[in-house]
């Protein structure tokens, strides 16, 4: 009983400083994804693909959260307005980015130049989901080599996602990976989840992704506005 | 100060419960390996390709960890003696295996029938790190298709391992891998660090594999029956 206490408080205080994030976010018309997945699902390649169609539409920010290592935020670094990694190594932090992370990386940004900000969290399919971080959607990555059985294996991630990319779509001559069962697996967990087929390496699908964040940031600033 | 001390609790408690499981599986005259990946790098196939190559020669037992479902355990049921399913589908435990839970699952195991024992833990490339379960020895997957930078993003779990598996092989023509550059980083965090190659699919590479597991069971075969 206690440890579900424990367990609780710590979930409770999360959410309270994710929703203090989001008022942040919203004060600066900032609309922000938190982009979820195994690792070397594609979630860099899929912010760099998303930044080259968006840059000059959209002045993009992005948080990098790893373990160890800046090698994300060197990708990215040349291409956006700013970025900012967090280096989580640190045992019990370190599988999942937390709100309060988030926090600390909002004041490092020039927020009042970002409309777009791409949170790009740990490698991890099971820690993430539970922590919000003051996003407006959340997004997982489940790419073919993976295999088409994630949804049934790591099922809260999806249930709680609002879109769902399935990425490295190139690999579908070499894989067994079920696209159609896939789908059903995760409208199952959630009807009203969106599903977008990629290749990050091709750029193919890219637009219909790219539609979708556009049609979403759009609909955030409307419920923004509505609410001053 | 008071958070690090109670993860330094908690790790002790784990290492506590660890060593009484392995006193137990040598007492049986049981080897346990403990197998860990990122989602969908070949935790199961590993285990199928092994038991395919050593059925004959050994009595192998496999313990299964999953978040949600049967589906692996479901998988390798008929090529064991026994397999126990462990399912942590509960936030504060979920991201992996602990003692704990392996040492209930011996109990549910006809540990005098059994030579090898395969522990398939969660897939996750952080949290499995830290908590060692009394295997005797810690093996990491890691498959082409995630890309040659996770020794360098992931590095506890990598530095801690006795043997890492390359997987999916057959993925070479198709994946930007440097497989030297990821040796390199393998042994810069861990000089005697056990590489393979092999490919689950094709079954290339598995005979070394199967050669070292038989060459550490004798080994730790002639190291118990030295303690009695």
């Amino acid at each position: 009983m206690k440890k579900i206490e424990v367990v609780q408080n710590i979930l409770e205080a999360n959410d309270a400083i994710a929703a203090q994030n989001q008022q942040l976010l919203n004060e600066n018309e900032i609309f922000a994804i938190n982009i979820m997945s195994a690792p070397g699902a594609g979630k860099t390649s899929l912010i760099l693909q998303t930044v080259a169609k968006l840059k000059n539409k959209l002045r993009i920010g992005v948080i990098e959260g790893d373990v160890a290592s800046t090698l994300d935020s060197e990708k990215v670094r040349n291409e956006v307005v700013d970025v900012v990694q967090i280096t989580t190594r640190n045992m019990s932090e370190s599988c999942t980015l937390i709100a309060n992370m988030v926090g600390h990386a909002l004041k490092r940004l020039p927020l009042g130049d970002i409309d777009l900000l791409l949170i790009e969290n740990v490698g991890n399919l099971i820690c993430p989901s539970e922590f919000a971080l003051g996003e407006h959607k959340r997004v997982v990555i489940s790419s073919l080599p993976e295999g088409d059985d994630k949804p049934i294996k790591y099922p809260v991630i999806f249930a709680d996602a609002d879109a769902v990319v399935i990425n490295k779509l190139d690999f579908l001559p070499y894989v067994e990976f079920d696209i159609n069962s896939f789908q059903i697996a995760l409208k199952g967990l959630n009807p009203r989840i969106e599903i977008f087929q990629v290749s990050c390496k091709t750029g193919a699908g890219i637009e219909d992704w790219r539609a979708w964040l556009l049609k979403e940031l759009e609909a955030n600033k409307h419920k923004s506005q509505a609410k001053k």
